[in-house]
């Protein structure tokens, strides 16, 4: 079945992953997932917040925004409207917590990673673009600790990699990685996080127009088990430069 | 292996679904999975949003919250913040969708049901107890339409039910529809919504601990199913009373 | 003159005081004034806000507001709207006062007592309902407290008792505990707050159509201060149970 | 009883109204309790909000607010705070009603009229002031809007006049038109709104301290009405200027 | 050339400036230029904002609003919208500016002084009376400050004076400090803040119509030199009485 | 005298302008100030805001705003605050007014265009650059929309071109286009707005330290008219390729 990029089902688009894109942050990734391009920037501070003072432990989190004209038409700032949306808040939400899915908080110590996934240009699969070089900018504001020595040198902060991708279904095919053009005529649609070792650490699905069987959910986690595989190469790829 | 409340790792609380719990509402349901009780009010409207107007399709929505109180100390009002909060935020979508995803809006035609979920007391699962209670409440505000002749009598907007189930793993075992005690406690925590027929609407796995691989992912959706077709079970008893 | 559910002028509506509806509170009282119910929950803080730190006094606060279908049609919540209106700001303002007027705060000691009065279903009378629901959900958090030894056994924080009830004059005519149907068309309403012993905390009366004279007022106060006198009979029966 | 500024239980202090205090305003009174200012500007606009578009009537509504350091420290700003006190959206409330109580709303005709009360200086009575004042605007934006054919010249849009005075209860005793240094000793506090045949419109009594009883109500009445007939009085010769 | 007030191109409106015009506040000065009324109301309190503490220096703020009735039609008020326009933001900015470049924060030591300036009518030009006013009122809250001995007698907080102007080309010609009627029409408004000795402390320039050349900019400048000069004289005669 | 970056106090920084650096938007261009990156994009719609509807011109506005991590440290998001700051505000303002300034508004047509704004990285002159990319922006929005036959092709829109760059004094001597770093230490600042033919749209001044005399304003408006007229030629050159 042709796609209309010339894909095949299980074909990932052009991945770009380019570090040190900002020039002050401690981490920072332009990840792209063919025409989508989501800006990833660590911020490493010592300390925690007041509920974690004293614990030993440190905090990952994460705030994932689109720029207003990221999309095909312009939306309104939620700075303007004075309140962020609901996708919003639930994408910032998985991006945080598939991050600390992968962190070790007592390696960390006591220190304080925000993550911003800042989305300049959008195309589908903003969020799964987004945790995929998160991780890469995640890693990177660790390096840079550790040798600022903000984190000792043999902590092994990070237990793994994490990578996501989107899987979904039109006119009864499973596919991997949509785009926009897809996304919206997918009648089921997926977001799938996975460790480096290709464990689970989140698994949305959503019946966007009639349920899906068991098949259906069997064929999509292969699908984005082998997309993350290949998502988590490019990561070490990328690393390794 | 036990549970604290003697249950066995496949076996429900104990569930109840009161219908008509308020005098004026077009559906009004109190559910109760254990202590967990959520009261869900359909509210229906003729009419439709702006930008339905004239496509002879309808819409229903949801709003999820709990009362201050709900749980084991209270929490500041999201009235008195000024501000949604993102699971809460987060959870209304997913009523909303789950029950979008039974409902024909063609059949519906032009009119509009909201569904309250508030939480008057919590203790594990109160997001699933809401799609289960609320898949009632909007089934007796479609009868009452339908008498009232808002909806044609020969018109058909359920295209099946919906239920939800939250399951588990804790101590590495899988387990179903975890009280607070025990949601704390898993490692990884899912929810699952099924139609009636027993196919999925939505499922969100989260690893909270370790990442979860395939063999636990299958166990637990295998658990789900079977649980939320008992609760279409129970919701067809109560809608037949 | 027969009322349109057959009551006499000067009769109060079914009262139902249900104590322990929830599990978890300190107090929790479900208050019923006919169809009327509010749920209203105490919950027991140790410790004071940082102005009254080190003061040997304690605060005693109350919130009021409404579930968005307790009303004939659907009201939009106040936290979607990200702000409080000046309704339910008054009458949380008034509970509070109203059940501060029978608190000693140097006997209740450094703890926080907040009333959650949210109304399940209005059929007017609210604002009074949750007053008389709220002291009597006060008391057992009270008891709670000293039995946890949070507040001394031998203290004596509450002074009297408190409750509220609504009279207004419809076609010339006073009358006693107003549903919501005779509440629109009263020409005058007013709230009495009393104490056990039959003295006022608060009265508050309106004009809604002509002025009133002072013959209508003092009939109105009569008929409310025999109105509290049977509520605070009620609240003792409930708190002997 | 000797007041500390030398006034007599049953004496207002000094009181002006300055009418005509702006040069763009229909209506625009400074009114003076003493030191208490308080400037009421009564804005006329012909049409009604939508709600009441082809019913033939009209709307008067009220805002209050004080300056920021309108009293004895400075105050936070409501709009830099970015939202609405309760006490401020209770006593622009209770203008609003206040003023309405007079108004034949089919004789005023679609016209809209919204009187702002802004506090310039506070020194106890600061409602009464503005809705004692705010009269005086709207009678001078009613005259204003017959001369200019908005308003049919023979209509009659006021029923009567209205003006509110503070009573209190300090060391047992009664006394009229409480200063600031007063009003925070009060016992009991009480503010009374009459129309200009000495009827009421509003009656809002408060225990501070103990609860009060019947006597002591009469008494605070009767030195109400008196009050207020006085204000009438000082309300007539000034719109006779 | 005659403008509609009869004033030439290089003179002032008339000015006012009435100190003490408020009973409680540390420093109150009602400037009037010609119709327009700026309450200028300086609060002070020993001690700093926390990121000051322990500087050994203090901080001067301001905050300016209108009045809804200020202008010829009613605004609604930036309380009730729950959040400031960028209009009030950069005029609060500018005041602060203004007067923080003739203050020593050394010389103040930890103490904190707020100006509000509250536009009562607006008539053209409130930001520049607003500055001109405020300078009074720091002058007079400084002098309370340093009788009550929150400052030391010998201190110098303040290096100079500061006044404000606006001045504006109307049909080519440059004009001094114009009218609500001219400052609609002018093609380009500068508003220029001088300290005493004549220099510049901001200079904000803004072609309304087409862009201004050299030489208009030029004699504008000159015009609001002359125009600070006089305020600046206005200044000292008032501050000497 | 020496600049850190070796720059000679009238040189400007390497300025890149990268115009179509994103897929979908009608206009979009990467400004670079040095290290201080602009993402300017122009969003074409047809039709007007209300308040123009029938006028027969059109609108040109924008929106400004700063990425969390485009400085040094992360900056908490204003969309997460609920508000708008002030100095965003302004600048948007300000951005709207200088490219307004060199709109033919009966030219566009009743057609809207949108610049938004966005800072990646910031280094000092955010502002500066974020008007001369915008009218870069904007140039291609139009040609676009004459393109699509939005607006007549043989309209001239564009009246001239706008551009704009910050001068201040350090240590007494004035300089052109200052980074983060000369910024902060900045005696006085300037930012200059000026049209292709070299005269002013905008001019403001702020003395951070000391005010500043006739003399220094007149040789840090030669700089930046200077500045103004090298950006003139570097845009030409971007649009010409």
């Amino acid at each position: 079945m042709a796609r209309n990029d010339g894909r095949t089902v299980d074909q990932l688009r052009d991945i770009k992953i380019t570090r040190g894109w900002l020039d002050h942050a401690e981490g920072s990734v332009l990840v792209e997932f063919g025409k989508t391009r989501v800006l990833c920037v660590a911020s490493f501070t010592p300390g925690v917040p007041r509920w974690l003072k004293d614990s030993g432990t440190g905090w990952v989190t994460s705030e994932y925004a689109m720029l207003p004209r990221a999309t095909h038409t312009r939306s309104d700032r939620e700075s303007v409207k004075g309140k962020l949306g609901g996708r919003t808040q639930e994408i910032s939400r998985l991006v945080g917590r598939s991050l600390r899915g992968i962190v070790d908080m007592k390696e960390l110590g006591e220190n304080t990673i925000v993550i911003d996934c800042d989305v300049l240009q959008a195309d589908g699969g903003t969020r799964t673009a987004a945790i995929t070089g998160a991780y890469v900018a995640l890693a990177d504001a660790i390096s840079w600790a550790q040798k600022q020595g903000h984190i000792k040198a043999n902590a092994k902060p990070l237990t793994d990699s994490v990578a996501a991708i989107s899987v979904g279904i039109i006119d009864g095919v499973p596919m991997l990685d949509l785009c926009y053009e897809e996304d919206v005529r997918a009648e089921t649609d997926m977001n799938v996080v996975c460790s480096g070792d290709g464990r689970f650490i989140e698994v949305q699905g959503t019946a966007e127009g009639a349920p899906f069987d068991r098949v259906l959910l069997d064929s999509l986690l292969d699908l984005a088990v082998a997309g993350c595989a290949t998502l988590t190469e490019l990561q070490k790829q990328a690393l390794a430069k």
